[in-house]
């Protein structure tokens, strides 16, 4: 296990119902939360088409400019659901019955209901090495450093706890928030010298509306605690000064 | 006002909040749905952290492949608000002061209360046209066919309306959906024949939990009603054939 080098990621949602905007996407945070607690940081987020050229090239794009990708959506049992014969292309592989998937799901489903449609569910690149859907049967699968999972965001979560031992993370990324009773631009310059101060440390400045009130939450985030802690004693320093109210810490 | 053509955009998330998982993205749902109303598809949704060279390349890429470009998030008053100067070196133009932003937000700030952090706001590239914000005073702005919207949904909701006149559509896509009280397995086959017999509508599938019950949507897309119908037929023919329950239609 490498336990010092920074890892990073790529999601890739293919779907039509995100683009369009009849379907509210919220793969990516549960995909990107188990991420972080691995150590691997997600660098980049593409919704695409169900158009077979484009899974191809956005897969064979991302794949090699990440230490992993993870695509949502588009394994199942019908006619738009082309992402893993994309797979299959986009690394030149056979598109295929994968033999074990066949079992799984020969034994999942009752004698007679494991028809065309979901045998369709078990073509899959060469090769490919599956990964366990203990919700509803049919598996996912894993190809060099790509990981094809469902749509279906209940699924695809209890599908993830299964994939901890092929991936192999960095530092766990650690974050601390401290939430303050005041508005960006009256931190604006100070924070900003926090963060020259600190460059290595990623510090983000994000505003909300909680009970009526408008409010900032600082949240610093670093593989090194004690860079955390620096910036956080410099934070809350210029807060005192300027008398803000620290809500949560 | 062309009508007869296909207009696209494509949607580009700015902020390391999204790609944590700490924040939800649901501005991409908000302007999918606003631009399908005015005849636009989106292709295309990224999510990039706060880093200028990453938005400079994405925003030149994206603008040239696409008809339109929106952009959300990172254009606060904090140190990691970059979208603007960003966009200033994607279109190599200056990064300045705009002077009627600057009027807005003088007028729209009690005296004393513009400062610092809040006249960082009024930089933008030169030439930029503005985007009026009721909710905040900070305008938004746009550079050719980038449009620049900030991250807070309720605040990037009001803005839309004003730039109905900015924003040349094409035929508004309809969509019709039918939900049937059936597996995705059962439907695969005959589903895919209305598909392919109908391949310039987009026809979507997608599996449901409701009340305890699994179902199924079918979602039609496409600029031309009489396809539409013609493809409801075919799907409603076979669902009766099949005796499949209709739940909604």
């Amino acid at each position: 296990m490498i336990k010092n080098k920074k890892v990073n990621a790529a999601i890739l949602i293919v779907g039509n119902e995100i683009l369009s905007g009849r379907t509210q996407d919220t793969n990516t945070g549960t995909i990107a939360l188990w991420l972080n607690s691995l150590g691997i940081k997600v660098k980049e987020v593409r919704v695409i088409p169900d158009i077979e050229e484009t899974i191809v090239d956005t897969v064979n794009e991302l794949r090699k400019v990440n230490d992993y990708l993870f695509t949502t959506g588009g394994i199942g049992p019908t006619h738009d659901d082309i992402t893993a014969v994309s797979i299959s292309k986009a690394f030149n592989l056979n598109y295929e019955i994968h033999q074990e998937a066949f079992k799984i799901l020969e034994d999942y489903y009752k004698p007679g209901e494991f028809n065309e449609g979901r045998q369709k569910m078990v073509w899959m690149p060469k090769g490919a090495k599956l990964i366990l859907n203990p919700t509803s049967g049919a598996p996912g699968f894993n190809v060099e450093n790509v990981f094809c999972l469902p749509g279906v965001p209940s699924i695809l979560k209890s599908m993830l706890g299964g994939l901890k031992n092929d991936i192999v993370g960095g530092e766990p990324i650690l974050s601390h928030t401290i939430s303050l009773q005041t508005v960006e631009s009256v931190i604006a310059k100070s924070l900003s010298k926090v963060q020259d101060d600190n460059n290595d440390v990623e510090i983000g400045s994000y505003p909300f509306f909680q009970a009526g009130k408008l409010g900032v939450s600082i949240v610093i985030r670093s593989e090194d605690q004690s860079k955390i802690n620096r910036c956080g004693s410099q934070i809350l320093e210029f807060v005192n000064e300027k008398k803000i109210e620290v809500v949560d810490r």
